[in-house]
């Protein structure tokens, strides 16, 4: 489905959000048609959710293959015997498992992360020093039984992560890796377009590393506390602020603002937590068994798209930048009754779709109050909009949904127009 | 990961599959590196699995949206609220559920299927018959907690599976969509190398149709018994075989071959059995409520992947047809410790490559012999074999993993081929 009459498009736009629903982000996308609630944390995504989930999936894949990185799937079925090994099985331990069992009792757990079968899937293939680096990800759902779930698509029981993992001989082969993805995961931010609402922030480490790495978009909606300054490029997560660190940094607390944010993205060092438990090891020189290196790198995908919404919307609904839009374009025919009209709209989407653009086609018979209106629920960046008067002007209506900007423009010109702007 | 060298790839080829696995498809898949398998009925997809699971789904996407059926993404986490409305929650009615839990103690259910929440979910947008037919699907995994699970890809406890859903306003309106679907379903199957053996089945059809059509492989690994006519071009599963459905099919009980086969699709009627239960309903012309006719329509990924081996591997390893190999071509270099060979062997690699072509490339230091073995296990369809021989010569050897069959050719002649046979 690349492009679509919105007619057929199964959902419709809502007036209004389930009653339980308390985050922006998913009362917009619920309203717009991309998602549905099936309860608190879970979301299910609709034809056009599905459409932006992919998209940011696709900008994510480019970036994780180039710098090494392998797709796999892993099973969500998960056996408890792996996580005693790193000792995270234990509910007072891990506090958001979801537990379920196979018909002879045997306990499992529903992937919250999947540290644990990969370290030990690895060990069938990681032998000697050459067998190292590798780079291994996938997009996979993630189940985590919170207690509380009130940030939308930001805070889910179920969300589609990816989760890429580094193996490494040692610190330095693993610290370049590290580097390498950072960069990515700039990339990736910029290319979704919350490039300039991102920073990377300075977090808790754990005990294998000073600090681990988050990407952290500043907003209101965001449950973590910051302190940033922009004029140094520095951020820092409240987790993490005390004196000391401060000298750390060479900054003093007041040059810092304190700000909200959407934790986007991490990136952290596990040193030898799960390779020295799970045993994976490879032999070096001397034949000596040393534990692998391990990092590991995750994005929630319904995470970030929420993120987008939460900073991008404005009182008319979403605004998606071009990459994560669902569509190229909205095409709007305010004259559906008009058979000329409608002739030539027809061919215009036609035509467009078989240059490659992704077109939604608002052919339906409503009023030109209820098309904008949905139109900017929607928010797709770059809307058409053609009526009787067009034949009248010779004309169409260009409106960029980012900025507001509104513009004529001579027929004959818009296919070229689109084709550069998309 | 278009192409890539095998010496970079993170999996190995393995001698042997672990001791209890009783499938030959999981085997020779877990031997090639396809797959890992985390627990009876639990695999893993790595990265060649993973390609293969990818191209099976793009080949049912595009004809799914060919039928018109748009694409979503529905939660694996299920309410009890939903299920108990259309009495599927039991463990008395439906034996195979994974069931879980929240914090605050209420019971959810893993989907191990997804009509109840899209029935639910269509409640939103379904009001006139001007809003049918509509058709939804999605690829997403499904879990059923089989008592056993013997048939390695074939019968998992955890699965993709790509549901499709059909909503009509009347039997004829879903009879057409019926058909349709019906001939999308040959369609995959051909497109995917089982066409020639792969045939309509005569199911049970539950209560508001009198069959289902299964779509069974044939091949003594599955779990059905199926009595066919080659000549007659009729199916029928030994669920439904007596005499009034011989008499009704006008064939004599000795004119049927009882075979084998593994069910790699079904289509299915369902009439009002959700819409009922869930109050899915329209408003015809005069205001009266008219529950919507389902159908539902699915085709298991893993399966069908399963499938593929078991009929087509041979006793060197797997053999893929070439729409759902991982890689268009497997590049043998036999010489890498010659400078000359490994750097035109190189650069035949990077120009396929940048050609569009998906190479595995066996740049690893390991004997020939060893080589052979991996490839033929792998089962890319087209090998193309260099060494220092090739220099002499002028030719390389392109060898057929499907036929067996291997020529010579001039080494200048070798792109066209593959861009031709690909």
């Amino acid at each position: 489905m690349k492009s679509i009459r919105q007619s057929q498009l199964f959902t419709k736009t809502r007036r209004e959000a389930p009653k339980d629903e308390v985050s922006k982000n998913a009362e917009l996308l619920i309203r717009a048609g991309f998602v549905h609630k099936d309860m608190t944390g879970v979301y299910s995504y609709l034809p056009l959710g599905l459409k932006v989930l992919k998209k940011i999936e696709e900008i994510i894949r480019k970036n994780m293959d180039a710098v090494g990185g392998q797709e796999m799937f892993l099973a969500t079925l998960q056996s408890k015997e792996l996580w005693e090994k790193t000792n995270r099985w234990d509910d007072k331990v891990v506090d958001n498992w979801f537990k379920t069992e196979l018909k002879n009792g045997n306990e499992l757990g529903l992937g919250l992360s999947h540290e644990e079968p990969l370290t030990n899937l690895m060990r069938e293939y990681i032998r000697s020093s050459k067998d190292l680096p590798k780079l291994a990800y996938q997009f996979q759902n993630k189940f985590r039984n919170e207690l509380r779930a009130k940030s939308g698509l930001m805070r889910g029981r179920e969300f589609l992560m990816k989760d890429l993992y580094s193996f490494s001989k040692d610190e330095e082969q693993h610290l370049v890796i590290y580097e390498q993805v950072k960069q990515a995961y700039t990339n990736i931010y910029k290319e979704v377009g919350l490039g300039d609402n991102t920073f990377l922030t300075f977090a808790s480490g754990g005990i294998f590393a000073p600090f681990s790495h988050e990407f952290q978009t500043l907003t209101d909606a965001g449950e973590d506390l910051i302190y940033l300054s922009r004029e140094k490029g520095i951020a820092i997560n409240k987790e993490v602020l005390n004196d000391e660190v401060l000298k750390t940094f060479n900054i003093e607390r007041d040059e810092l603002e304190e700000v909200k944010g959407v934790e986007v993205g991490n990136i952290f060092s596990l040193g030898t937590r799960f390779s020295s438990a799970l045993e994976l090891v490879y032999a070096n020189e001397e034949g000596k068994r040393i534990p692998v290196i391990m990092g590991c790198y995750g994005i929630g995908l319904g995470r970030l798209m929420g993120a987008i919404v939460e900073v991008l919307a404005d009182e008319k609904g979403i605004k998606w930048p071009k990459n994560v839009s669902p569509f190229h374009v909205h095409l709007l025919n305010l004259d559906t009754k008009n058979e000329l009209i409608n002739e030539w709209a027809n061919n215009f989407f036609d035509g467009l779709t078989q240059a490659g653009v992704e077109v939604l086609y608002d052919d339906r018979d409503v009023r030109p109050g209820e098309k904008f209106n949905d139109a900017d629920l929607i928010g797709i960046p770059l809307q058409v909009i053609i009526g009787a008067r067009s034949f009248e002007t010779g004309s169409v209506e260009i409106k960029n949904r980012l900025t507001g900007d509104s513009e004529a423009m001579a027929i004959d010109k818009i296919v070229d127009y689109v084709m550069n702007v998309i």
